[in-house]
């Protein structure tokens, strides 16, 4: 409650004692004393944005059905409500101040959260920042909700809202290399195993396979992010549900549904779900998995693109920055490093995880919170890699056939790969007339076998 | 083939040159090179039982269909088949000596066993070992395959054929747990979160998390599982099917579909198949989910069984060896600790598992081998570690009633859960009745609410 | 240069052509094409404060070397002093865009200092931003260096620099404790192996070896960061010195040697230090180490005051935050809980930092601005991290000896722990005492014993 | 004591009961418990050679020790020793049984040889065996010691006599390299970077910098084995000394610094050095330190004999094994690549050591085994690798000057390398020459450059 003679502070109280804040500050006494706890990172929670709306979706959701069990006025809940738009709009980020790097399993973030709307629907209200009585950020703003629920939920709608514009941007990065798939169709190449010589084969195919692996990746994503459908709003503390109100859990997660157009349901096992981070866990190794496969592609970008005079020098990478200004013309794969980085990042999150969800004790993972910070920032960086893949990079490839005709011309991997298919005759044959300076595309259109030769087998 | 003038030693020959070979070994020259070129390890192939048993099956499949398609005489494909299923019964495993840390995406190995099937084949053939005019490694047993399809196909009829029996031991130790769950559904406990006491639950609400959890991985197996059924058998090399039949993926998968009652398939995109474990690492990533839920239920049973009087001691672990000769009495949860360290190895195996599929170039992953080493030693020890956990732990898991009943019966917290659900008044006369010595149970029941009061709204 | 009609705009061009850029921007054309390319994590080269003053530092240093070298005029080597300091104080950080998750080995972050330092120079010395000719980032503010020695040379200064201040604060964390250890010296209680009752020590005791295993970790701190002494400034862009002059080197190392006051030296092969993070991974491991002994002990405290009734609850923690609107009283563990979440931060970073050292291939490594975020990142949370603990938990936590001495009381623990120091007969005598309320330190010390009886044999 | 009627069973008892063991076996009823307990990954701990040494050594210093202290017959002490000869000679290692992956923090294992040891020795003193009233596992065997201190000093024991053997193993690696630096000083080639074409370098600097970065390597492993001398033996279960002799740990110190010639001494603290696995953290890091160094090295060798016709080809590895039936003549680098995976195997172990050190509590660390599996498993492994790395590998290299020099033949290369340190005038020229067919070795050596050209700035 605001302090009577200062427009300038106001004193909030809690259970440790009184403390001053600026009488303007949307957040409170909880915020406050997270901020003395917490200086660690200096990453807020503001950062983390998908999670912030995905909380205040449950307010929402969760004042709408407070207000219909008979628990919320309708002018409360309006105005939660209201407030919980602005936040969804992007607004007040600036009074969500907490370090993601919080103790209390996120109690300090979400209660910056309930704080802000609390104040903010004073403010809407006519009230003054403080005045709790008239909305308060526990009674009214949390009634029904404990930090275990809400946290917990809000990680799971986040990730599932996102999940379709990753799985988007890894098809989009799929079907940039389809195209090249396409265009590069014609070109014969060395296939290499070990990075030595091995048999024939095409740049197309080379490209092709990418594609496929994106895809299987991209497709991977639905299923997994399905299986974060379950939530334990209602659950409260430790999944009895304890002070909840009985048909609370049905009602909030129907009017999230609505909201969200997400396919939520209760979780089967409250008390479980009020402890069990295995489904983020899930989602964490997914992350690692596409980190695995762009980082193994981006390899492949770099060295296919190597020399470009004394490496592969099969592809041509687009320029993007200036190489080096001792060697003018030098252009380096820059957007493939960038997502190798990634990818590590990511794969060290991973771990960052798994030990997280190894660590929780009983009825509670105090560390979900980092677990929030590591899959939301593994997520954003993978979507916005993936997608600077594919417009900065991969769209931009041009073959240079030259050089793959060139590498493919060791006469031993061409009678090796070739005896096989055509027999031994003609393969010496044809590997001679390449090296007498013949074009093997050529040679082999003659003998009606074309480029997808190779294919013949498979079709 | 055997030299003259020596019973006890023959000589083979290769592209690098010639080397006697004891006479009666069953593995031939390649073996040999590789006997020189990797002991690393000391961890021989044999070890990895189902990977080799997948191997035979292959054998056996590919022998079968290249009779069918006319490339193997019936009576080589014959012995050949007997062969595999003298491997399949356990036999010959002392000739199966390549260290698992190979390099060569697992070609040592894979030469080992087609060395042993061609000499094996030739003494039921009446030959000598050797004599490979009769029985070629390569030419007969290894027909229309490369190690990239046969080794990764291995890897995942392995995998998949085990996957059954990992998801059974889950649900055996989930079974384990549900029993438990049973068994104490009604002693009333302190419910815990960040390890301080919170509100009320049962101990059968605890147990029954855990089995809930751990029902949840095993769910997880059979979809991930099916995830390998995409086999790259006859894509040979680089995926292209160079010097493969041209029907020979479609036999051989038929017939080890016949031999595996696997729902397998031809892989979509054969030359991503060639090269990409993406699959794999999703399998390595599933284990690791295992483990954090096996370890996080160990970490929650070593405490709850802590003590047993300076700790929490609501639960007492069977006592499966002395604890120290210093304290008689002293039993320590060894089982469980055990689980624990399974866990961690098996998470710093997938970290192994992603760096090697990382480090795949072009058309093929060349660290296959340490990725087979680490999902097959990963996946035995938690089939094993689930197994004995149900059997030597949980199955005699007893509950400490006094001990739940007098951590639960602290004032604060017993006003604090019941005041949400009785109202402050009721709550405060239990609290006070309970500190007077009265059992909370009895006293609840009396006022009808009973040991699942807490579960009251959830129900 | 700026354009002529417009004050607002200024048109930079370079190898792949011109661009616009905001009249009073500081940064310049690179600057402006990392933006478009690298829009990845959102988090900015600027907050890595520390690489931003040791790149300062090594601009500062290298234009009084240039100056000294006749390759720079006294002028422009002062303005770009100036600059620099500026950079040192804090200013310009606006301008510092780059996303850490850069390709290019850090070729970006480095030119937008560059620009920063040459605008702001141009500023200076009367010109408009972009009029290059009289102060070129490359020419002039970059003179004899390249990326790859700047980036890791200022990588390593900023770790030496730091790292006395990571001493400092685990060191008064390691005090923290040392004062606790003295004031629990006194207080018998349980000493526990399994989390099983064993053997009677002190709570003294406990607290000193938290005390002795954190300054075990501050002592390493500083052999590990002078490994990071060897800079291969001078080597420019493989080590081979190409382009620098023959004696800029010596030269340049000994300003930042005046400038830093740490014992610089060039390292001794330059062409391995170009790529070779191996002194940074093993910093990033000093770093792991230290997050497990901190997690280790973060643990421990939280078991310790676990409860308070159902728990071990031999301490109390200062309470910094309400626990829970649901449990009035509840008091979390929420800066243990903190440490813990850095602790998997950290270690997750460092399986970054090994992918990443893995990674680098031939002359350089790409991937050093992963390492460089991992190392910085990992660092401050740790310091900050080692602070809170000291001031907001282990200043403030009182021993419940009432709760020691209960746990102790177990009638077999005391018999066993006592039996084997004075024989079975006075133990089980003093344990009935004991059980017959009698104080067990009052009972030691009557028959001489005292409290550091357990000590004796070690004393 | 074996059962009266049956010469071929006995019976042992312990706190749990009585249960027959083969009349013959040199184990005993806890080694029987333990292989019922943890039939987990068939890996037993005799595998472990160099930490059943250490514990032997530990165990005859302690007799030794014991008989110094008047608590041991000199009978029992010499046969005690004699037995300890034979574990140290690798005798008896059939009957040492114990899974490595047991819980109790290594008591099974330890059991396991004081079994061993007792029944050796009664055989040795003409009685059968489990007649343990002559020579007593516990009471004899153990006396003054717990597996806490035994453990943890074998496992520092075993890593410090391992240590110089790795170190020069390492170094004979460096040395190899050093040899083809030599070899290769006078081959010019071309520098890259980010894989492009950078600048001018010669193939010995990029030999020399592999012998450079394995020597730093090398240097570290003193002083990091060094740091595991502080050893806990006397500190008994919790490190408080009860129940040790309180001359012991003296005496059994001074034993053992004889017996191995090592640098050994109590630890400062011994309750810290009860639980404290933080050197043996350490260690683990910095073995997966040596692992990411030879993982890139191995990475580069793959790569710069990448080819041989369509890849950079400027080196030879050796043929260890053919590569491929389908491509004769194709070789494959299957050293560096088992290198690579051993790598990988390494880096991942280090993760399990630092969650099972993380997850200690209070005054043990239960987790102790797996510790020591992963340090010596990766320890021998990293030993054996780099050893067959530089025999099997290093040593067989040949240079490929054409391809060397085919490579740095791209003009625009050449005149940016040149241009910085001749000017731009003479590089163009000389890179004219060079593309019309003269060597750039003599057109250097004309103008008085020589091979070393690009050393000058840094003699």
């Amino acid at each position: 409650m605001s302090s009577a003679g200062s427009s300038w502070t106001r004193t909030e109280t809690d259970e440790l004692g009184s403390r001053r804040l600026p009488g303007e500050a949307l957040y409170g006494i909880s915020t406050l004393r997270a901020l003395e706890n917490f200086p660690v990172s200096g990453v807020r929670i503001s950062t983390l944005a998908p999670l912030i709306h995905a909380m205040a979706l449950i307010k929402k959701a969760a004042a709408q059905a407070n207000q219909r069990l008979g628990k919320l006025s309708a002018r409360k809940a309006e105005v939660i409500g209201r407030v919980c738009d602005e936040l969804l709009a992007g607004q007040h980020a600036a009074h969500l101040l907490v370090d993601v790097f919080q103790g209390g399993g996120g109690t300090s973030g979400h209660m910056n959260l309930n704080e802000v709307i609390a104040n903010r629907g004073l403010e809407l209200m006519g009230h003054a920042c403080g005045q709790y009585q008239h909305l308060h950020p526990i009674r009214d703003v949390n009634r029904s909700q404990s930090t275990t629920d809400v946290h917990s939920t809000a990680l799971r709608i986040a990730l599932m809202q996102g999940a379709p514009q990753l799985e988007r941007a890894l098809l989009e990065l799929a079907g940039a290399f389809a195209g090249k798939a396409q265009e590069f169709g014609g070109i014969l190449k060395l296939g290499r195993t070990h990075l030595q010589d091995a048999v024939p084969m095409t740049l197309g195919e080379e490209f092709g396979a990418f594609a496929a692996a994106l895809r299987a990746e991209a497709a991977r994503i639905w299923p997994i992010s399905q299986g974060l459908s379950g939530l334990n709003l209602g659950g409260t503390m430790v999944g009895t549900g304890l002070t909840a109100q009985p048909d609370f859990a049905e009602a909030v997660i129907a009017e999230l549904q609505r909201l969200t157009e997400l396919p939520l349901r209760r979780a089967d096992n409250l008390v479980s779900a009020a402890w069990n981070p295995a489904e983020l866990v899930q989602f964490s190794s997914m992350l690692r998995g596409i980190a695995v496969t762009l980082a193994k592609i981006a390899n492949d970008l770099r060295l296919l693109s190597s020399g470009p005079r004394g490496g592969f020098g099969e592809i041509v990478l687009p320029s993007v920055q200036p190489g080096s200004p001792l060697v003018p013309g030098k252009s380096n794969p820059v957007i493939p490093e960038m997502v190798n980085q990634v990818a590590f990042h990511v794969a060290g999150a991973d771990v960052s995880v798994g030990m997280a969800a190894e660590a929780g004790q009983l009825q509670r993972n105090a560390f979900e919170p980092l677990i929030a910070h590591c899959l939301l920032t593994s997520f954003g960086m993978i979507e916005q890699a993936a997608r600077l893949f594919a417009t900065r990079c991969v769209a931009g490839i041009t073959a240079a056939p030259a050089a793959c005709a060139a590498n493919l011309d060791a006469p031993e991997t061409l009678i090796a790969g070739l005896a096989a298919l055509l027999g031994t005759e003609p393969a010496t044959e044809i590997a001679k007339a390449v090296a007498e300076g013949e074009d093997l595309a050529t040679l082999l259109q003659e003998r009606g076998f074309g480029a997808n030769l190779i294919k013949g087998p498979l079709t």
